[in-house]
């Protein structure tokens, strides 16, 4: 076990030094893949990395490898990390903390003075946020090959510029795209620290959350179609109202979602529009997003049939025509056993309290976990607000994930 | 009682004439006050008028009344009539008709050689839609001394014009402006043919309608807030997601307005907003359309204090703010018990099917109803549609709605 613990004052340090890199003009912080703080950022980072003493290297795709070299460097390494790039009008904790984290771990074990079997890289992900080119987790995708050259032609951003001329302009070889995919078993074991984005360890009180699952969102555009009639002149027994459909699918999904025998079942409807759109028109039409997130494939599906169900039921009972478009149905990625027993043991020895929890957000961990065992540590979100330059999560939480991050690293790499 | 009936193909000619005169690229019709084609289609219903014998004139807003003088000529006179104005994109019934009932109604009392004591007007409202200026019934509003000269300087079109000084660059004598409202007294009665733009008549397979009251409007503009949160790592049991507030109201609002004691009550959100409006974000705040019609303005009272009673226990149990701006709370206008005797009168003569209905749109009509006794004729809109270039109403039924127009008017005028 590591003796010294994280310092909540070098994270802070690291972290705002971080967010100086900054292109927001309201307060917030913005930092959009490969504008030029975003490219500054970068060279902070591997300026950092290369003053723990850690090899820096770079794939074709702009993933930042800072590597600790272990004894027996031809082992599979170790990982941890997470992204720098921000949404617009963001705060400074999404996705840095887990690399001032993963930073933070390296001089800890460092400091120990502990001998390391397999190497430890820390891992800037290029573009989790889908800011820049309407995708989100660009490197990890990549690196889980599932972005190819061929598909990243296909990725243009609001100027019209494609992501591989992008790339080619900032020196990246393309040549080189197709080494960037991982093979299975070449990652030992990959740990992220990421703030929590909601509200669980606040309203818990607890520090930090072990994550062992991240629940794939299955998400439909939902149409309504019914009668647009005068709303004056149309008594309500000869209405079709398409709105009022989709208020009873919305609360429907709700308790469907409270009712699960899930604790983590999620269901959302955020996005509406309604048409025509005037106060005095009943709508006929109605468009709607549904978000479903579960970290057990089997009561997703069910909520999933639950709504089919329903929705047929509003069909008849108003007479309107009710299209679910299935966008996607993504399994949920569990953590790995083994890692999330290392953490919990680290928890234990080091007296912190944490709430074993799944991640409702996904993160670049879940497409690492297509190729490597992952977890997650989580750290408290103020208020649960992210993307927002009113983020908060405090220093000493991001210090005792951390520890725990640091544990698991420590010992993943000796094993 | 008059022997000639109404004729269909009367009224065809005429509306389709005046259909003739549409700035509409998009196979609808539209007529917007004072542009090129609805001044052509002022000049071609004063040319009609010229022809049946009446004397037309305008006032200051420019309404047009074309008079077929009586013998008393300086009692209160009868009035018909109805707009010929269109919002965007519209139909050629919806107001059309009941100038063109007018125009047709007169011929059949001229054709019968009746004498009259009063006077009977068809009167081309001024702008019944708000398509221009942004409020609706200018004409009859200033009738009812709704709509000072100071008022009217308050409304401005779209290009930035006020309406005083576009009437006055198309001649209209501002200094007259005083003299359009009507006193108390000053009109013996008023009756105007209108489409539906409900499908209540087609449900029930009659031709006729007999408004005896015009439902005013009760509208609100509601804001729900609550929190804004990430749709995947927000519990269901943390959340306050404002538009599943506005679902809840919404759907109450139609159950208060089914299980209402009185058969007109009507409530609608037609206008719905859901901020931030993404997928994956729980929404924070939602701003909604409330539009509440009855007859009777003791039910209507009674479904808004349901409404207020129910938005509480919603702000409770979802721990979100709701705000209610009342925009107005008008009284409905009753239809004159005599008038109403006289259409019902003539049904049963002709042996014409019909049904006492309320009128859920609001109407000229019921700004006339400020100063005089008023009754309305209602004719089946197809599939209840209006506003629309789908808006259908057949000819036989608007000569069905004429006959007993020109009886009641005849009737008026000999007493």
């Amino acid at each position: 076990m590591l003796m010294q613990a994280a310092s909540p004052a070098n994270i802070q340090r690291i972290l705002e030094k971080l967010n100086t890199f900054n292109s927001d003009q309201a307060g917030g912080t913005t930092r959009v893949l490969f504008t030029p703080p975003e490219l500054e950022a970068r060279n902070y980072i591997k300026k950092e990395m290369i003053d723990l003493g850690l090899s820096v290297r770079e794939d074709a795709i702009g993933n930042i490898f800072g590597t600790l070299v272990g004894t027996e460097p031809e082992l599979p390494p170790v990982w941890t990390g997470s992204h720098i790039d921000t949404v617009l009008h963001a705060g400074m904790y999404d996705g840095m903390a887990g690399v001032v984290a993963g930073l933070e771990a390296i001089r800890m074990i460092q400091a120990s003075g502990a001998s390391l079997k397999r190497s430890i890289e820390v891992i800037v992900y290029t573009s989790e946020e889908p800011t820049r080119f309407g995708l989100g987790c660009l490197g990890s995708r990549a690196l889980a090959g599932e972005l190819s050259l061929e598909q990243a032609y296909s990725l243009v951003d609001a100027e019209g510029n494609l992501l591989p001329d992008v790339l080619k302009e900032l020196g990246y070889d393309l040549s080189r795209f197709t080494d960037i995919a991982m093979p299975q078993g070449s990652v030992h074991g990959a740990v992220e620290l990421h703030i929590e984005q909601g509200g669980v360890l606040e309203s818990l009180g607890l520090p930090v959350g072990i994550v062992h699952t991240i629940a794939a969102p299955t998400n439909f555009h939902v149409t309504v179609s019914g009668q647009q009639r005068h709303a004056g002149s149309t008594p309500m027994h000869l209405r079709h109202d398409a709105f009022l459909a989709c208020c009873e699918v919305s609360l429907k999904l709700e308790q469907l979602a409270k009712d699960s025998s899930s604790p983590d079942t999620v269901a959302t409807v955020g996005k509406v529009e309604v048409l025509p759109g005037a106060a005095n028109v009943i709508s006929g039409d109605v468009q709607f997003t549904v978000d479903i997130r579960d970290s057990n494939y089997e009561t997703k599906c069910s909520l999933v049939e639950g709504m089919r169900q329903f929705v047929r039921t509003v069909e008849v009972n108003r007479g309107v025509k009710i299209t679910l478009e299935q966008i996607n149905d993504d399994l949920p990625t569990r953590s790995d056993e083994r890692i999330i027993a290392m953490l919990e043991q680290a928890c234990q020895e080091k007296r912190i309290r944490y709430h074993k929890m799944v991640s409702g957000a996904f993160h670049d961990s879940m497409l690492v976990g297509r190729f490597a065992p992952i977890a997650m540590v989580f750290v408290p979100s103020k208020d649960g607000i992210s993307h927002s330059p009113e983020e908060y999560t405090d220093y000493g939480d991001i210090a005792l994930g951390t520890d725990i991050l640091a544990e698991a690293l420590l010992q993943m790499a000796q094993n």
